[in-house]
């Protein structure tokens, strides 16, 4: 910056330089700025340092996670029953789709090379009743400078799903009443809606779940531990705060905050 | 692990191995949990390197911002203006607490060594008419584990202010009414009163922003741009949408906006 803008928008009766910096304030926020610019430049460093960690280990789990799926495919129903026992993502399972996906054989999450700009998500399957594809991609475009100046950023989309006849998921949901649904969810209604819906790419929490806690570990998904259950408790509060209950996976989420006002008092 | 658990919860009916996993499926298990355990090492490893870069660039981003502090206090009001322009943190400036935070001189955000386990804020204040101390310091622990095993994990401490007679803001503020505050805010109510509540630690948004927003580039917000002011338009819809009104940028008390409405037209 070579010239020094003058503050604005400070209310002038309390303003005690009223008439704009004077030289020695111009002269330090001159300084102020260089100093910005150097914790700038640092930041983008630091940034690009980063990622390339990222990178790097993204190349050193591809090999674990490729094995993974392969002993996978050994397990009949090993992602279904993952589904079934999140805590959030079974929110969206109806009990058809649930059906549908045993046939789901090997999920794929690929980050894209420079990580910030998006990933993919892969569902592959096996031939089932429902439709046609092998492949199901829902893909997320989310931080890419490229995309931008295409004006379709941030965007995600999924591949249209070929029906088979009389068996289109998303048309009978549409005609099922309500409390057919296993559960209820603040967002999505049922899975192949949340896949097929590209309305809000930013902030898609299921993807966002399978993305970074089915996928690094769904083990402990499939795997159920006895703890850590009680849906019994859960039930009763949800009516209040479905939105709350959705995002809250182990409870940490205190109730008692409401009243911030009994604080001040002495 | 040793032995493989048996799935759990999944429903019954649709299981097609309800005898649980056989041998085959045994032993896959198993070696999916080796790969998990090889994915959770490489994991740790990258958490380890990505904290490593991040502390290297705080040590060197430390002496830009010491640097800045020297320069912002040859800046009168330099704090208290890119307060009160920052579209959030505006928000709960009440009027006496904006005079109060004129002899707020400097601002320090210090993450802790391990940068995840949580961060601080110190306030410096000149001598004032308000409260005897020099600093105030808020200060979040949010992800120790050693704060864990004391059970005080997450939690935020703030110094106790020591009100001068008759000066306790937070105490006038409780008897004003509500209409003498500046503005309306969907969580805190004003500035001390945000200061002092330690109740909800995790989610604090004005620390946040403090910490993420205003330390890394204040300048920004002292020297606030023309663009993107519209007081007027946002002025009518207030009354229905207070939360809202708390994430937009809108000025003050819209003087000095003039310029900008003049703006748009050509």
């Amino acid at each position: 910056m070579s010239s020094v803008p003058k503050r604005q928008k400070l209310d002038g009766a309390e303003a005690n330089t009223s008439a704009g910096p004077n030289e020695e304030e111009s002269e330090a926020l001159e300084q102020i700025d260089a100093c910005q610019n150097e914790i700038d430049a640092l930041n983008e460093k630091a940034s690009e340092e980063i990622l390339k960690v990222e990178q790097k280990y993204n190349k050193l789990r591809k090999p674990c996670y490729e094995k993974r799926s392969e002993l996978v495919k050994r397990i009949p129903n090993f992602w279904v029953t993952s589904f079934i026992n999140h805590p959030q993502v079974s929110g969206i399972l109806d009990e058809e789709e649930e059906e549908c996906l045993h046939a789901l054989n090997k999920l794929e999450v690929e980050e894209f090379e420079d990580i910030k700009s998006g990933y993919r998500i892969n569902f592959h399957f096996d031939e089932n009743p429902y439709f046609e594809n092998k492949v199901l991609t829902k893909e997320f475009h989310l931080n890419s400078a490229a995309a931008s100046e295409n004006g379709d950023w941030p965007a995600s989309t999924s591949t249209p799903i070929q029906w088979k006849e009389g068996k289109n998921l998303l048309k009978q949901l549409l005609t099922k009443p309500y409390a057919n649904k296993k559960k209820r969810n603040s967002e999505y209604k049922t899975f192949f809606d949340w896949f097929s819906d590209n309305t809000d790419p930013v902030n898609d929490e299921i993807a966002e779940l399978i993305k970074d806690d089915l996928w690094p570990n769904p083990l402990q998904y499939y795997l159920v531990p006895d703890i850590d259950v009680e849906p019994e408790e859960e039930e009763e509060n949800d009516d209040d705060n479905d939105e709350e209950a959705f995002d809250d996976e182990d409870g940490e989420d205190g109730e008692g905050d409401e009243d911030d006002e009994d604080e001040g008092g002495d």
